[in-house]
């Protein structure tokens, strides 16, 4: 393990350790054990990537400068306020897409005496990112900034969820309305402001940087999330489920993903009939048929095409960037994810 | 209706058309008509006590000194905060014990094509609040404050819940946990931070207090939401269910109420064994029996002592209150409640 990331997991140890003290609440022994279970459950099992980034981006503005304990130490806590958010907002989804494993290992609310309990677990993980910002942050000049960006992003983020569970709802009725603008708009809001703009939000509030200055670095990352999301829909249905974690159901959840638009896209009448006829379908057998599809119009090579191109443009953003170090930390988010696996 | 309950809803009106156009979200129509529905169905149809004694108790603070148009508007917005986090608390609430109505309706994960999308629906409740704070708040000397402190009523009120469906859970097996202690905790932390507490903080806020010099206001009104909560317990069984909108399940769903507590307590060794194979039972021969053992231990005698009691308490501490003003607050609120029939 990389001395970061050993150092980020000591962080989770001592915020985890603040959270079942914290004065707010008298815990009951249930109670407190019951946090401290939910917490190592659902918190630090994942790639922690969105949280490790807040640290090196911060280093990559400080440009060199060796970081304090204290900086370190603030950092690693920011990243780990988005590992919580994650958590929080994957504990409700599970719950809501009926889904069956997460990261290798049932989902929280599959546990037996858990159940529809995990929504207030979710809420308490929601809570806690406050709690934490109020005992490292209140004092700091940017404390209220980061409560505003915490605050909108989490808004954000419900309103994409908001759009997709509808548009999956209605979507049932009408293939027709999947459409590649209302992909990115789901993505835009449910994925890339808090995976991508909002790490590097914060390193920007840590350095002293003022948010309304930097819109063009929020676009950058909000395409990039969006980039990062178009994979995510090709992994569901082709990557390894051994490598991704998962068992990817996007065809039989009828999700707007960008394969089923792309393949709307590309298919003549006849095809689209037949993926009217058999997307969204529990059956195997439907959603081999669908797979059958999107090989017959070579959306494989559709994703090639889209993730060269992507990058390219990408890159091309971030260097008519006029800051190096922000060049730098949009780089060093990209190289994470161009042509993943996983 | 009184002038001060029509100027409220004129302020949700406003406070949802802005919600609806609200810059940091792209709605699209679908998003827009879902969620102005699930606004009016679930935020304004309650008693709306939480959120008008925000605005009785500004006025109380302010000593008679005629309100500007400016400050009933904040009031009310902020009366409204704190109805948005009720209908939050309760559309998820519903969700967890699987209740079937409030306020006289289906719930709303209960209505067709809701569902468990209800849950999100919860967390954009939730997120309105921040929305709202920093639209007609940000720029306030007591802004970051506002923050805060509904940031730290959520987070007890999510952790009151969690021992609440903890306890329940843990209770199956072991009546004998339930005492009251534990359901001073339960309240305590469930209801009264939010539905007591949190309305007078607003109004000390707008006023220009400093909430820490007020934890004696504070500690008052804890123990009049604990009053509150026992009322809450005993109409659940003794209320009449068409004053009271719902029907009472606390019996079927072994909650920790005031009443089962009291049960134990005046119990004997039989009658405690008697309860403890008919309570958290759905059958309703099990529920009759036991209410006729509330009725034989004489329930409704201990719960008119422990109102009479608990009222002259509160008036107590009330009167050695150091300020007139923040004594006809605390005044105010406790003749709302006091022999409440609802």
């Amino acid at each position: 393990m990389s001395d970061l990331k050993s150092k980020f997991l000591e962080v989770y140890t001592s915020l985890k350790s603040e959270l079942l003290n914290d004065p707010a609440f008298e815990f009951t022994d249930d109670s407190r054990q019951w946090v401290d279970r939910m917490l190592d459950y659902n918190v630090p099992g994942g790639k922690l990537n969105r949280g490790l980034s807040v640290i090196d981006s911060y280093k990559l503005l400080k440009e060199g400068k060796e970081l304090t304990d204290d900086e370190i130490f603030l950092a690693c806590a920011l990243g780990w306020c988005i590992e919580w958010l994650q958590a929080y907002f994957l504990v409700l989804d599970d719950i809501m897409d009926n889904s069956q494993t997460r990261r290798g290992q049932p989902c929280w609310y599959k546990l037996p005496k858990i159940g529809l309990i995990a929504a207030n677990d979710g809420v308490i993980l929601r809570n806690h990112i406050p709690r934490i910002l109020k005992k490292h942050f209140k004092g700091k000049p940017y404390y209220v900034d980061l409560l505003d960006l915490f605050n909108e992003v989490e808004f954000q983020t419900a309103c994409g969820q908001m759009i997709d569970l509808i548009t999956t709802l209605e979507g049932e009725k009408d293939l027709s309305k999947y459409s590649i603008s209302l992909h990115h708009r789901i993505v835009q809001y449910k994925t890339a402001y808090y995976s991508f703009y909002l790490p590097v939000a914060c390193a920007l509030l840590m350095a002293g940087e003022n948010l309304d200055n930097h819109t063009d670095v929020k676009n950058i990352l909000i395409e990039m999330g969006t980039y990062f999301q178009v994979q995510d829909d090709y992994l569901d249905c082709f990557g390894a489920p051994e490598v991704i974690g998962k068992i990817g159901t996007d065809i039989e959840d009828f999700k707007c993903s960008w394969l089923v638009v792309k393949a709307m896209e590309l298919s003549n009448d006849e095809q689209k009939k037949f993926l009217k006829e058999n997307y969204g379908k529990a059956d195997p057998t439907c959603v081999a048929k669908v797979k059958e599809l999107y090989n017959a119009l070579h959306l494989q090579g559709a994703f090639e095409e889209y993730e060269s191109k992507s990058y390219e443009k990408l890159i091309n953003s971030i260097e008519a960037h006029p800051s190096k170090a922000v060049q730098a930390v949009l780089k060093s988010f990209l190289a994470k994810i161009y042509k993943r696996q996983k």
